[in-house]
């Protein structure tokens, strides 16, 4: 009635060996030798990864930019699936006059139940917290939602937080268990210096990173981590971009301040020359923090194996080229901020990271699926494989080879972010709860099939001692 | 006609010799070995040192204080000649609806001329920037104060500047040879903790402190170092007060940023438990930053003789005790913020630093007025013995020993800041511009003695090449 | 036939889950809900942990010291087996005029088969290594033993290793998988102060600590660092001591060296005071490098939790007080050098780590069997809980508590180290290969159940890329 | 009866100022507007720097090289003068079987007296040192020798010092205010690496820069900081030669330890492509440390500015190319080690630093002449513009401008270090003890002129207080 899996090399973040996996009802019953009795659907793995499934948290989805554009919904999931993703955790955004939890309800029955292809987790993306808000949060706890996204930047948007809120945050989330994410980036840098390029015609793509310099990236971290320090509370930084951000987290950590970090794969493989691009083509790549130079990349590699950042995420966030992109064409702050990658982050770890010596094979899985769902309250249900959790599971072929292409794209645009990369390897086949879901790069599940995950609080970030 | 000192030892910033001083028409005529015609006035100085008259760059006088109460007038200035102080750079804050020259020419009209026992300049206090007080900047660099302070803390009020205030200052700095000065705690860390503290009954002095945690002002100290890093402009952190923020001037500068710092003399001997004293005596010791844990003050010391720290200014800003300090009693808010210590700057900086080991008398000599000459723009005028610039000159009896008592006191309120402090050396004689203006502890000058100084700009925080 | 432990919590390095492990031949066969057909063997473990059992990478057993003494030989190892600890990796020291691995082939041989309660691995003690010996690795590598320890200190002596050695040896290493290791002390510094000491009839044990001041270890910690560096290998620094030991591997470790490090518990929860105890007491607690101020221990604790220090080895180092260590009375040099541990190095990362809460369940279990398994060349077959992996498993009742005494203890000799500490939990039923050899503290095996283990070279320290 | 210079603009560490300048008997009689009498000799420097004449506190003169070369002797210190330098500190190396005072006095005797053109200084470069000659060091100290260089390197030859010679020096030099200099490379690593490049045929000159890597730097800098701190004694490290050891340095300042260092003018422009020049040319550029990559130069030029490395010395070491140098084609450790640039150390500072704005002309006179005046015992007698300080005195015309050539120098060797490198700025005028000796780059005085000059113990490297 189960499934076996037979053969396979089960890599964890901690642990490599040959084993079969047994599952039953949607968990992992047995790991062992020779395990079933004969009436389980049978797989072999012999030459074979085994994974956990992925856990990507950090994607939007059906929301509306800040440009006023719509972005792809749930049903591009399928997308993370093809890279061995099972779980996103997508942000959700409070609505105005609405309270977070009542929005965040909202969006999961309006977007998430019924549609999507992976188990989806949320992250609540505030408007700047005031006391209501706060006064949510042990409710939030409660609903599974045990992390908040504050932006610093934006200024006089709805969503900038300035200190203030954020230290508020920090102080409330932990007496019950929250976590506080922070986009760290300094808005009174970027809104001068946007609107000096702007005032003086320098209005394509490569302005946009000219914007954002790494030291607004850099400013924002050293604060977020001195107002954790000044709260006593955990922190988590996303999508660290450039080396010196990393280092003001590791500085941050070595000082006893309890922060966590995460990059994205792109700021691993791609750089700032992608801006330069002509007819526009750099308005593909145009996200916040921007691609930074390319001497920052090895810096990261090197974070992600010594553990200086722990979470890769792949800040998915999707718009067509033509007619969403490119509307801000001339004039780089209608550029709708945001790039995919959902479906490839599997794919440029494995490739640029383990197969070119960056990145040991667990630690890419610790990075990949077990420290999310360690951080953010997932674990052990799931990002390893341990017996009970669920049975989200990835085949890998180490022997595969082909070249990313948009047209292999399930991630609902028209283009590939990754366009022209080699992709060693594949997720051959992917069971979400015990279910084969994709089959040699097919789709062979439903939409819908994603569950909404209830998240527990005191993540791991609770783990290091306060001082 | 002139007057001649003779036989003592000089001692500057970089060197120690014993020699005459020649003074003529208010000017160091020469310095050499028997020296004069037999005409002079003849001081003999044997056994005494002769320093530089001091530079006192940061005093604040006839100002209104943010509690609505006042400060003592310049005709106090008599105690900074008392402890060798010649010339003060005075803070006069930019008034409402009035631009920023206006204020100071208004300010130095009405304040200054006439009532001064000392040479005065001005470092304009602005209001928070906007274009067109950053227009007159290089009006006000070439009106001889090519200095502006921001204020980072107290969001809200008129002076506080956010980020993008300081950033566009630093931009604009740069383009005349300003310098920007900024008082760094973070605002809104300051305003939660202090509500939180009023809102639970905690509103001693004590709480005061307590309010304005260090790593307020470490991060503030690193926020504007970033700032000026994202500008590539100079930088004067004023009034450094623990070990902390003074490590982020340090990191700052080997990074790359030209950046400064002072630090004030009640930050190495006094400390936070001041501030627990009973019956309200911990009122005497409110200032921001407050008073810090002790263990501080040997890290400040350090950075004073390594060069870290460059500068040691007074942060005077005297209150009565009776009537203005109590009128915070019971409410640390209302407690009106600032301590003096105009008189007493060279005393702590001889008796702790000289003699205790901690500091070399070139290196005094340097922090208490060569430094301070050199980055706000005095020099070589003042700051030095060097021919040619004005005879600011103090006659110091190192064998003097007393006890500084509130009695002695001639800073114009009713209690001295180092009551009990032993006090080791005097400033015998001191002369302001070649006049005997101070005798044995006696002013022996005139209120109005003291003239405005215009003060150059491209001081020497613009030294060091720009990365 | 096999045995059946069911309904404890695993916990490994990377995971914590409920389940059953199904032990056959020795070998762990399956790990699941429900397991077994009834033949098994079970036990409960309901309430209690399921740990991999302990590897301790640094025991000194059956040697003669440097002072003419010898050490407690491998009948003692049941000790380990009661602190949960299944496989001790021991020096072995090359012989005068000997081939490295004909020295330790005749030490496994003589003190190692018929005599071990727990499976044993050798770490080479090398002479001072010259071209016979460095051609030796790649045949050491072969044999099992991919380890040579290097010994800075004692110049003058057989055992010391100057520069020359220690870079040539990790040249020499790299090529062939070996793992250097170094006793990290300046043996100038210490010989002169020794001296110096003696000389001046200070010769109490608390003398012998002087004589070791902390920056000898920092400086050796550095240049092997260093030396590594230049030569592009892995290093392994043995009983890190003193925070500034660890802040010069975590340094090396940031600028691309691929170091990892040990320390030991003792460093962690006793302290140099114990040198100046009356009577000669102090003498109990002389070791290499010595017990040092307690300030040191909360920055070693938080080493191991952010894993700047990777492993905690006892180094195990046993002598009677009375007839042996005694014989230093009066004298230090003469004290024989080395404390106990191998039977309580889990009784204190559990008590004073885990329920104090400095260390994570998960992270105990990794600093105290994984990564040694895995740095060491042991892994896959033991340190963690893997299906195939030898079933070296230990059931701990985290519910145990009593005090630490001498009567109590197995190491063999008249005192123990942590007389009077309380300990919390037990190793309650250890199994070696699938044996139940120890239970409540009462060994059940025999003498000579242990095996010589073959470990691997290349370990983890190559994961990392060298820069 | 004595010399007036007039209209100069007087340049001190510490100060610039326009004043004329007294000399009487040789010294400086006084500094001041109009001074004179009238019967005066007088030299008009309107348009002119005045700096204090130049102190060379490294350079090897009249010795035999470890390659049995032989140096040039004193009567080329007339190349220092034409480089302003009007004093050099010489190493005089202790004689086998002789005490360091019997040697040093001998080579006086020998060496100097009645040859030298400048001023001169002895450090006593010391073989190994043992109790006799530690007990030299109050001797020397009194002598007029406060400071002993030790040598890292070349362990086997007689001037090897190993860490105990360090060590006992170090604790002995503090108890006379003698200062330990220290020529740090790791021994073992350059010997190493040195074998296996000659057994590998690899013998030109760019091997010899190989054999001696940043990291052997490194490390023994480090290693002597350590030894500093241990002894908590002050230490001077010579030639600094690439960024890692300059940080090293820095470190070693902010931890508490009195470490001082010294850069040469050749580390700051000429870099490591030199040694691989075709034809042998590359062996022009033998020295040790050798030239480094040009990414260094940036960090030393901002280290100077930052006065965190205080003092520039030439590292004078002059051989003839042809018939010297040559002995080592093919096979490179018979090149004699060393660079000539006693003549060249302030044109270099000028036009490559001050000029470029990496260096401000007061840092520029403070690391050319005062901090070593101060440092090793010579102020204030000699390194400032000092009423009553020897009339040692340069009249620097910036206007001048020409091209380095070997036809200019006077350094007796046959070959120029910086051939073709632009020279702006000259020494004009020279005077040395208020006489005339070189005029528009001819010697006018007389060989012979210049005199020993004893030194006092307790220099500047005393002046922080030890921790």
């Amino acid at each position: 009635m189960g499934i076996l899996i037979r053969n396979g090399v089960l890599v964890t973040a901690g642990d490599t060996y040959r084993a079969d996996i047994l599952v039953e009802a949607g968990h992992i019953k047995a790991i062992g030798a020779n395990l079933g009795d004969g009436s389980e659907t049978v797989y072999d793995a012999a030459g074979k990864y085994i994974f956990p499934g992925g856990i990507d948290g950090h994607v939007h989805l059906a929301q509306i930019s800040s440009r006023g554009t719509a972005l792809t919904d749930f049903s591009t999931t399928v997308a993370a699936l093809a890279g061995g993703t099972t779980t996103v955790i997508a942000y959700a955004t409070q609505k105005e006059s609405t309270g977070i939890l009542d929005s965040l309800e909202q969006f999961r029955e309006e977007q998430i139940e019924g549609k999507s292809a992976v188990d989806v987790g949320m992250h609540a993306y505030l408007r700047s917290p005031n006391e209501n808000s706060l006064a949510e949060f042990p409710a939030l706890a409660e609903a599974g939602i045990p992390t908040v996204k504050l932006f610093m930047a934006a200024k006089g948007s709805a969503v900038h937080c300035d200190d203030r809120a954020i230290f508020t945050a920090l102080r409330k989330a932990k007496e019950c268990g929250m976590l506080v994410m922070v986009h760290a980036e300094n808005s009174d840098l970027l809104s001068v210096l946007q609107q000096e390029f702007v005032d003086s015609g320098r209005t394509e793509p490569l302005w946009h990173g000219r914007a954002h310099p790494e030291v607004a990236e850099e400013e924002a971290t050293v604060r977020a981590i001195l107002l954790a320090k000044a709260a006593a509370a955990p922190l988590f930084v996303v999508h660290v971009s450039c080396a010196d951000a990393m280092r003001r987290v590791r500085e941050g950590r070595q000082s006893g301040v309890r922060v966590l970090a995460e990059t994205c794969p792109h700021y691993l493989v791609l750089d700032a020359s992608r801006l330069a691009l002509p007819d526009f083509e750099g308005g593909k790549y145009v996200c916040s923090p921007p691609l930074r130079d390319a001497a920052n990349q090895e810096p990261l590699w090197r974070a992600l194996q010594e553990s200086w950042i722990g979470v890769v995420g792949s800040d998915h966030c999707a718009f067509n080229f033509h007619g969403v992109k490119d509307l801000g064409k001339g004039y780089f702050p209608k550029i709708s901020n945001g790039v995919p990658g959902m479906q490839d982050r599997l794919h440029i770890l494995y490739t640029y990271g383990v197969l070119a010596g960056k990145l040991s094979l667990n630690r890419m899985v610790d990075v990949w699926t077990t420290t999310p769902a360690k951080v953010f309250g997932l674990y052990p249900q799931k990002g390893s494989l341990a017996v009970g959790a669920d049975a989200d599971i990835v085949i890998f072929d180490p022997e595969y080879s082909d070249i990313i292409t948009a047209a292999s794209s399930l991630e609902g645009i028209d283009y590939a972010l990754y366009e022209g990369f080699v992709r060693k390897g594949r997720a051959e086949k992917v069971f979400l709860r015990g279910e084969l879901v994709m089959d040699q790069g097919k789709f062979v599940g439903h939409l819908g099939q994603g569950r909404f995950i209830r998240r527990a609080p005191f993540g791991s970030a609770y783990d290091a001692p306060a001082l």
